[in-house]
């Protein structure tokens, strides 16, 4: 890349130049005003701001800024395998495959002490083995129901997605935020009582 | 917002469902891929994660998640005040005042408790008065350098910058962190090099 650099900078300087493409990377639910839309970069960043907000509703003790750490990384994997929704049933078949793929690609473009701490990241949130990982899981499953709730439904309605599908999706935090279901309840009922769902 | 949820967590998916708005504010600077402009909610995302890379090079002890949370929060007041690039003087000469009144309400529409401490994390950014802070500040500035960098400069050609803008811009590394002051020398000795500063 330049000259005047040692290798661990420029790795570090490489890994952070190649996460630039995830502003790329679109998924399925708009942003709120409907505008556009939203990207998966832009998606980390406010579901570590949700973390931040709602890490008080955990039932465990949980090292906050290691999962922030999680939720900044746990998506960097769509740079090379895209966003898969729920609907995508094809796509779903071969995420895993896929995404492993791109996470022995990508994390390896740091130095390696890096690469073994941040792919640890990126496996501890797809295990939701820890309470930081159940916290960062919970937080970027709830994140679509509330920028879709605030939209209005323009997606569920484009895609047909029911209230028992949103429901279904969502039945994940009743084991990583207990604490957190209520608000789900609260945002799927309204969303039918509104004819959204 | 919805029935069935108490006023602490209407107060704090109501922020929540504001701070979507700020991946509808426009920095100056493009994607590393030229296809568009950055957005301030992605470029949070983008230093939150070169902190965590580069926190090693901090010379003094750093919490990470507290200066994770300082990356999360330090922008969301171009919601109302939007982005003031260096070379608006016009912009400049209100932006402290703009911000602080975006401050006053975004924060507040948190509980108070949590508006409380998230209007102190802006605060003590803007302050860069912890080790924290500094680190904060000093991705946050490394940040365009590397992404334009990457970018092939057109911004710099764009707007005119030279190299003594750039190096100006980036002088103040020196006080945040010591260590990344030979990554800024070298990223602009390159750019010099390559005819686009």
């Amino acid at each position: 890349m330049t000259d005047g650099l040692d290798d661990r900078t420029r790795a570090q300087l490489a890994f952070l130049v190649e996460a630039d493409r995830l502003k790329t990377v679109l998924r399925a639910n708009p942003l709120v005003d409907g505008s556009r839309r939203e990207n998966t970069a832009e998606h980390s960043w406010h579901i570590a701001l949700m973390a931040l907000v709602l890490a008080e509703r955990s039932d465990e003790t949980v090292d906050l800024g290691h999962a922030l750490a999680l939720c900044l990384v746990h998506d960097l994997v769509e740079i090379d395998a895209g966003d898969t929704p729920p609907w995508d049933v094809e796509g779903r078949a071969t995420k895993a495959e896929r995404e492993t793929a791109a996470a022995d690609r990508l994390f390896a473009l740091l130095p390696a002490d890096q690469a073994a701490t941040f792919r640890g990241w990126w496996d501890e949130f797809e295990a939701a083995a820890t309470p930081e990982a159940r916290l960062a899981r919970a937080v970027d499953s709830l994140a679509p129901l509330v920028v879709n709730h605030a939209n209005g439904g323009d997606l569920w309605r484009e895609k047909g997605r029911t209230e028992a599908d949103v429901r279904a999706r969502n039945a994940r935090l009743e084991a990583w935020a207990p604490d957190l279901v209520p608000v789900v309840d609260a945002l799927v009922d309204d969303a039918v009582r509104k004819g959204w769902l």
